[in-house]
């Protein structure tokens, strides 16, 4: 009896040591297609990727996994972290096998060269030339949803389950329709009075050295809490953070000579998600409970892009020496009103360049767009089209080009959907514990004094450690004593611009 | 038959595609971690790397492969491709099989985080700190070349004929003995004669922007052919050339504000490898054949170097374009003076920045070293001691620390011993080559045209394309007619010096 158990858990300890090793190489393919790798390769690469995503999913599928978490089940767990890993296999593993392998290996193989689709259609505003990529994405992801759906769930629910455990369309109605109720008067508002009074912000827009501005992030990142040593700032098209384990954690930010705010709200943003990966606990980083949960995720990036990143607190301590980079530019700007600059609220087509207010107005179109895409009711051919009216619609503008509509975003061209509302989600988290983390800390002292340990500290007692082992209504619980609620982003955000 | 036969083929071609896959993935690991990765994360990452290296033995060493290789064999081959690949295949098992699974493994993890200590202990010119390192790996390969030896080898023709097939020590002692004879005599001369008239050369390490050198020598990869829609020169503090396949080439220079001359040769010769590896066949990339062996490999970016790019008609053309980069510095250099001093011999410290003349001097004494290393006349401990001696003995001086000492080179601290004997070979390979080729294509009317486009061409024509299914003596037959003969090599270097 003893020694069978010894053998249960050094199969799963085996099982786990393989599932990190393949998981951490295919991060780090992806991580370099995104980043360096040339033009060209990504379509042999992707044969390579193939095979070991295809490794990947045998891993899970085969009987021996099977009755190795049977086994674990039947002799009960000796510790709540085997306990959580077994079910976390056991998740991955029914969604895995569910998916025919043939089927999962062409969807791997294809997303390794979907993206540099979309990067080349995006630089041409081509949408007619990645849309068969886009449908055939759209169809895998799909069809292996429907494989996976449970009585009463739609595909579109299986996906947004994955980023957010828990969250469905119903669920999401809801939170989508109060943020509406909330957000559309409010920015009528705010867009008039802005008509009348507007914001001056034309000096954010001069020529900025990208050399000076790299320097300026890298430390920025540092200065946030983003440790160096474990991890690096790179640069792409579309910012992103990824992670080996905690200490190989990688943010890229995006550099443009006519815009100094873009890279540095990336920067901003990457390094909350970079700060929480770094922050994952020693027993969870390189198993499959690292990283986090994506609505969890986002609500730490918005956490500093925004309720930190964006306060005047903030720039207090360090806005002399932003302007000592740009003496030409920011030498005659006062902090005021580079603040109200950094905080105007202007109706636009970029997501990732969109102002508090406006931003969930982004998501709320791609979440419609994304339930009628997976319900039938849209057809990839007319997603552009419909993506422009939503635009007219919600925002007030119109694309005129692809590459600021419908192919601004990197998600889909890598098969991504049932993302987006995550980002949403981050907001609200981001708004309600951002209220009860006040109560402790006195947020805005620290900023003033320049101690982000402090608050990163916080997050990393209360958040971070638990990596993806705790979802977002598990941690808001425990943290706020109750589940995610609309209000504290509503009235913060009424607040703010009122 | 007929349905075994295409089982065979089946099997097989599933094999490929997994050894591929596990290389291609071990590779870009490799890659990232001298290039990129941040100074904490190695020890986290190497586990993952160990794992699936163990799986890249397991794929060679399991019972299947076997049964698999011998049928190929008894069936007899579809092809010369085929039955090249079941070649190689068979060799890389028998190397494979002979090394117990943990001690592989070991080895595996032990390189992944041997190079970051290494680095370490170069920074800090403590070659103690290192020892120990140094000690394990040596005793490893040791070990796993004294598995595999056949009647008649040393552990060290083991590793000697895994980089140049069919090299051995005894052979070696015949090409350096002979390499000796005739360059010691005319580095003394030569040495002499410069004590007299000494090169001006102070203008090469004036203050050179790193940001305008990293422009210039991306320009000048280019330029030498190396292609970077299917390429990438990144940095790395020891400059070295990889490749994920044919279409994914990565080479690395290293820049030093005062010094000009480094990175560009450093760029050259890694653009030489470069073009080697995206010159590959069609058929052969993505396979155990892609690559090519380490001798013909050294041949092609020494030839790229020395042969072409310290010769004056190669500048002839392009020399004005550097002087207007660095007008300050070079403004005043005739071509003449530049020519003659990027060919000044000096007897020094560093392999990388060593002349030709004094280069193959650095080899030797590497390989005495390995020689007495592996054979166990020479212990790690007394190892920096014996190096300063023979640098005196050899080349006149003496190392001050450790870091411009023992410590210099990478490639030890990979685990790779056997190796440094191939950049003597390629050295000679490369003036043999050059011999030949200057008859069909008159190359320093070519140079001075600027059209290194046909050079490439020549040479991808009779070597690249070939990858590594063919070695150095092979290749020399085809093209010259007889094996590898060092006297072109000292022939070469007599005309240039005297």
């Amino acid at each position: 009896m003893e020694e069978k158990d010894t053998d249960v858990r050094k199969e799963f300890s085996d099982f786990l040591e393989k599932e990190n090793a393949i998981r951490t190489a295919l991060t780090l393919f992806d991580w370099d297609n995104e980043t360096l790798a040339p033009e060209a390769a990504s379509w042999r690469t992707a044969k390579a990727y193939g095979v070991l995503a295809a490794a990947y999913q045998e891993l899970f599928c085969g009987e021996e996994l099977g009755t190795l978490l049977w086994r674990i089940r039947e002799e009960g767990s000796r510790s709540p972290l085997e306990k959580a890993l077994a079910l976390r296999t056991e998740r991955e593993r029914d969604k895995l096998v569910s998916i025919p392998q043939e089927e999962y290996r062409r969807f791997s193989e294809l997303t390794a060269v979907s993206v540099q689709r979309w990067s080349m259609a995006k630089k041409q505003n081509d949408f007619a030339a990645f849309a068969p990529t886009l449908e055939e994405l759209l169809d895998m992801q799909r069809r292996f949803a429907s494989y996976r759906a449970k009585e009463g769930q739609t595909p579109y629910d299986v996906l947004l389950s994955d980023y957010e455990e828990g969250f469905t369309e119903k669920k999401l109605d809801g939170f989508f329709g109060e943020l509406g109720r909330g957000l559309l008067p409010l920015v009528q508002e705010v867009t008039q009075k802005n008509k009348k009074q507007p914001v001056s912000c034309d000096f954010l827009f001069q020529s900025y050295d990208v050399e000076k501005q790299r320097h300026w992030n890298k430390w920025l990142a540092a200065y946030l809490g983003f440790q160096f040593s474990r991890g690096v700032l790179a640069e792409s098209e579309h910012p992103f953070t990824t992670s080996l384990h905690k200490d190989d954690v990688r943010i890229t930010t995006h550099y443009y000579k006519n815009n100094l705010e873009s890279a540095i709200f990336s920067t901003i943003h990457e390094a909350g998600h970079g700060i929480f990966e770094q922050g994952n606990s020693e027993a969870l980083t390189q198993t499959i409970l690292g990283g986090g949960s994506c609505g969890v995720h986002e609500s730490q990036s918005r956490f500093y892009e925004n309720m930190l990143g964006r306060s005047r607190a903030f720039w207090t301590p360090i806005y002399g020496r932003l302007q000592r980079s740009f003496p030409e530019q920011l030498g005659d700007i006062p902090l005021d009103v580079f603040i109200r600059a950094i905080n105007r609220s202007e109706p636009g087509l970029i997501r990732t360049e969109a102002d508090e207010l406006t931003y969930c107005l982004h998501i709320m179109i791609r979440y419609e767009l994304e339930k009628r895409l997976f319900s039938g009711q849209l057809s990839v051919k007319e997603l552009e089209q419909e993506w422009n009216k939503w635009y007219e619609e919600y925002l007030g503008v119109t694309p005129k080009t692809a590459g600021e509509g419908v192919l601004q975003d990197i998600h889909w061209a890598m098969g991504e959907f049932g993302y987006f509302p995550s980002y949403a989600l981050g907001n609200a988290m981001a708004a309600q514990l951002y209220a009860y983390m006040d109560r402790e800390l006195n947020i805005e002292k620290l900023l003033q004094a320049g101690e982000l340990l402090s608050v990163s500290e916080y997050l990393r007692e209360h958040i971070h450690r638990f990596g993806a082992s705790k979802g977002m209504e598990e941690l808001l619980s425990e943290i706020t004593g109750e589940g995610l609620n609309a209000k504290y982003y509503i009235e913060y955000l009424q607040g703010k611009y009122t």
